[in-house]
């Protein structure tokens, strides 16, 4: 049999929790479909940087690098400065690893009732491509006249021709393969003057390669709003890093899936492995108490399927999502209304498989 | 009596067809309150620059200065880039007037039915303070190996102590005022590394001055999801140039109210006037058939009397449009389900009063 190694973080506060669910539903969709998945389990957290002073050892990314997929929990935890958890591990992940795509899907599911009216399942149903590795997520900048009354920050944003070029094409070939033939850019060309012409640009030159789709392009104010007024519009957005982060984020919001929404950080070319992770944080305030849904963690195991080239297999996890959510009689966790248990909804998903 | 002398800039498309209702209003409530409104016309416009090469003379600015305030109406027309009008006519306007608050209400209206689902009319109500002179909105920054494979533009955002600590603490001040002892940010120093790991530095800084008013700050992907999903939690949010643009447009997207948002472009200090202009944008899709809602005007125009000290009068148009509105038997332009035109809504407005 095919045998998948897999580099396992479940990483802070519930990632602990939810992680043990989605390995236990590979284990199961993997029996179904005669694969199997061997895990490598890294405990590298807050805690490992509490303990020794780094998220992660010096030789972490190698020691990641020769695996087919991550799967990743939640990083962050009160006590260590967010911008040092992430920039001591995630976002080295994402970087080094080249995962240029952060690919979200904003879904409207059976048995969720989402915060906007008038909706049903199938009415919202579409994919966030954010660019993952540029942008406005940089360490460029810095800071002067420190604690003087004329202190400065400057924070500089870099948006380079391959990386623009690239997530673009990414959402255009998605949309291509999905049959969902249109593309909206998030820009603010209006009012960020050098970086969002330049995105436009490049989303005019590449829209031009793909005359069989249609494109249009919304400044992220109003296109936020839109995300509310009418979701049902959408079928791929492409934004910039930053962008892409608000508006995956928000889509679930809308879609009332903000505690079960799936992620990918891809690496398209599979030069590296793509990490999945839930959108989802480490939620200190319910950590530890076995309540945590999983079914974040357990759906981004399924777009590593898909990922992994067992799209059959992907899809059948996210149909027993679908099933269990849509199953007034089936567990719930405290977040969906219910009062199971992390392992009790983990195990009615694994059954629906 | 006492005489207002206003700048008038209809500016672009419905622009042109909202202002007159909203001078009509401001005549009454004048002859009401016993104090004159004088109007000095200004067309600047993506005409002018059409015709010319600039979106306003270049003596412009002086020509504004010697106002009470300023009125405008929308600016942007298709045919010319967003960042060539904006930054050649709106953008000026708020840096040199130094109007770095920019402050929109968030507020359920009465016969407005939001996409939102369970809310009524007082359950949301807040304000957005939004630094509207630095930051992300800048022009430094610029493009390297232009036409080449290895193009790359860099956008710097920057962040003054100044500019920050005294967007925050109007903040601070309007929520004591306000009565509404709460305060959110909204940052992403989880993300970007330099500028809102200062942002909240400073943001702690400026909240132990007001230990009567309780804080909290929120990353803005998580942030935009609780607009929609819990929006009535938020009293006073204060937020970056960019953040708070997209969370005074998605506000009003949460309420169904982003054809009539106003907002105001305030310089406290009332060393120059300040500007106040709805929400909306110049509307090319409609312009031209006098079916626009002026409500955002007339509202705009409803804060500007409060900035002018009129409070009373501002209130009594607040109320106006209110009543309006919660009476189905009153007209409605189309975006409200209706028929009426510009001006039976203006009418009707200016009768309420
Ligand atoms: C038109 C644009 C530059 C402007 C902005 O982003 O400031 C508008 O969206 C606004 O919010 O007033
Ligand atoms: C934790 C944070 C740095 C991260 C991001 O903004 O990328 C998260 O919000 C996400 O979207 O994966």
């Amino acid at each position: 049999v095919q045998q998948y190694e897999l580099a396992v973080l479940p990483g802070d506060g519930i990632g602990n929790e939810v992680m043990p669910e989605a390995l236990r539903v590979l284990d199961v969709v993997g029996a179904k479909y005669g694969v199997r998945f061997g895990y490598r389990h890294f405990d590298w957290s807050c805690e490992t940087y509490k303990s020794t002073g780094s998220m992660m050892p010096a030789d972490g990314l190698a020691r990641l690098r020769d695996h087919d997929a991550i799967l990743l929990g939640a990083v962050g935890w009160p006590g260590v400065p967010d911008h040092i958890s992430l920039w001591g591990l995630l976002l080295p992940i994402r970087r080094e690893f080249d995962q240029y795509v952060n690919l979200r899907p904003v879904r409207l599911l059976p048995g969720v009732t989402p915060p906007v009216r008038d909706k049903k399942p199938g009415d919202i149903d579409f994919w966030v491509v954010r660019e993952n590795t540029e942008g406005e997520y940089s360490q460029l900048g810095g800071r002067q006249g420190e604690g003087t009354p004329t202190e400065m920050v400057l924070q500089t944003a870099a948006f380079t021709r391959r990386g623009t070029d690239r997530i673009m094409r990414y959402a255009f070939e998605l949309a291509r393969q999905l049959g969902k033939p249109h593309v909206t850019s998030a820009t603010k060309s209006n009012g960020i003057y050098h970086s969002m012409p330049y995105w436009d640009e490049r989303f005019a030159a590449i829209a031009a390669e793909y005359p069989e789709v249609t494109v249009d392009q919304d400044h992220i104010d109003i296109l936020c709003a839109r995300f509310v007024m009418s979701p049902e519009r959408f079928d791929v957005v492409v934004a910039s890093n930053l962008f892409g982060d608000i508006l995956s984020d928000l889509g679930p919001g809308v879609t009332g899936t903000i505690g079960v929404a799936p992620s990918g950080n891809i690496n398209p070319e599979r030069t590296y492995p793509s990490t999945f992770e839930p959108v989802h944080g480490s939620a200190p305030d319910i950590a530890g108490r076995g309540i945590a849904n999983p079914i974040g963690q357990i759906w981004s195991a399924a777009m590593m399927l898909d990922h992994l080239g067992l799209a059959e297999a992907g899809a059948d996890v996210v149909g027993a999502i679908e099933r269990v959510l849509a199953d007034s009689s089936a567990p719930r966790t405290p977040d969906l209304g219910g009062k199971a248990t992390t392992e009790e909804l983990g195990k009615a998903i694994a059954r629906a498989v």
